[in-house]
């Protein structure tokens, strides 16, 4: 850990929510989508579990060894300069200091942001108590500061991900959730799966931190976000998914149609991939 | 290592090189592309040193230790059924000791085949003397054979690949190489890097094992190498680089264009992904 280069990287990262307009944070899962995101512009990357868990054979939520995708983690954290945010799902572990000793790995690692999410992947009881949710924040927090590390944590509340209560209850207590987070020390509220704009305005004007919502096909416009006052957005997955997709449609091309077309469809040469690789970090 | 499966999985490796029509043999560089090329009906599938090296942040021709390249290609057998080629490039050593080990690393994980190439990476000396790599084609099968295990050996030759010497000389200089190797015990004689029609047959001609080409805008089409008797192509990093590009094209529709078209454009699902990884093998 570089606490100085650390420090800057947090910095660049915690200005991104401040400018006047949603800015959208990809999410890579291999070094070449890290190096690819950072070549072409993006001033940020974050991880997606779900991308780092399949390529390696896992289904996602911790299926995989909180180990193996740490090791992901680091070779993308050292294939960047931008900063990276870790997607921690619900942390890896069952006690709070479980999950903050993994959130401590992450910052050691050079990450300079996690997503902390209060799904449990247990259908009985499929959000965390708001309470412990609270605890693991505010430790997490004391953590940061205690090795003088900054982090920026992004809270998630994943009832409307997982489509818990009815969609009133649902939006009161998500925006009792974010307060809650926020209050425990979260930078930033992420509520996947919201996309209703009335709902968003409504949690807009109830949270005072940041907000980040997920890309999906129903979500509002960059534009139209940002009109609202939306700080961010994730791409979750999609850009993971994006990429099987066209594998399966090359794999259509030449199984059933014979031919190279999407293949060959004017994609990056050998070189051009190469010096993806070569640009020294 | 199970021999019996690994005998009926290089059998119907084996079988695909004597159909009357061409095969594409696609290369992978995780589980969730070997994933996707198994479940949409490939019968066998390679894998790609420049993918797999290049999603790890290594540049492709054996910068990745030997054992972090096993590691991948061990995940990417065990995820699934169909049998599994290994890209093994030059071998991974500079004796004939260490490229038979390394061979053998590779029977023992589950591979039912490999591409030893003649490719040195050395820009004075850029091909390996013949009588050299036919050592170690004979070793290799030398192996395979005490082992009991069978292994298709697809000994490639670098010469077009590397734009080495005049263009009559290199076709000579390829048929002769593809002569010995085959003689030494290669299953297949493979060419990356030559597309020319004539060339083409005249090494269908004088080449009497199975013959591979690697995918590229040149290639002539399927069909024509079907009818001239190519046995088999390989897309190479072809597939990897498609998925870069599309990453690529999304970033731009992000940061310039302000939207998500490209990222939202009719892609698997969540659900339709995690199907794909729950599949059992």
């Amino acid at each position: 850990m570089n606490n100085e280069k650390q420090l800057l990287k947090f910095l660049t990262f915690q200005q991104l929510h401040k400018r006047p307009y949603t800015f959208v944070l990809p999410n890579a899962w291999d070094v070449i989508s890290a190096k690819i995101f950072e070549k072409n512009g993006f001033p940020a990357i974050a991880t997606t579990s779900a991308g780092i868990a399949m390529s390696l054979g896992y289904k996602d939520g911790e299926k995989i060894p909180f180990d193996e995708m740490l090791e992901v983690v680091k070779r993308i954290i050292n294939s960047v300069d931008v900063p990276v945010s870790v997607d921690l799902e619900s942390g890896y572990g069952v006690s709070t200091n479980e999950v903050v000793n993994n959130a401590k790995q992450i910052i050691l690692a050079g990450g300079i942001g996690i997503n902390l999410e209060d799904g449990t992947g247990d259908l009985d009881s499929p959000v965390l108590d708001m309470s412990l949710q609270v605890e693991r924040i505010s430790e997490i927090r004391l953590l940061s500061k205690s090795l003088k590390a900054p982090l920026f944590i992004n809270a998630r509340t994943d009832l409307y991900w997982l489509n818990i209560g009815d969609l009133d209850l649902r939006l009161q207590e998500a925006i009792i959730r974010g307060k809650a987070y926020q209050k425990a020390g979260a930078d930033c509220i992420f509520i996947p799966g919201l996309y209703d704009i009335e709902s968003i305005k409504k949690v807009r004007q109830e949270i005072s931190c940041p907000i980040n919502l997920l890309s999906e096909p129903n979500l509002p416009s960059i534009n139209t976000l940002s009109q609202v006052g939306i700080e961010r957005i994730s791409t979750g997955s999609a850009p993971f998914r994006a990429t099987a997709t066209l594998l399966q449609r090359i794999t259509e091309d030449i199984l059933y149609d014979n031919n190279f077309q999407r293949l060959m469809n004017d994609n990056m040469s050998y070189n051009a991939i190469t010096e993806l690789i070569e640009t020294p970090k």
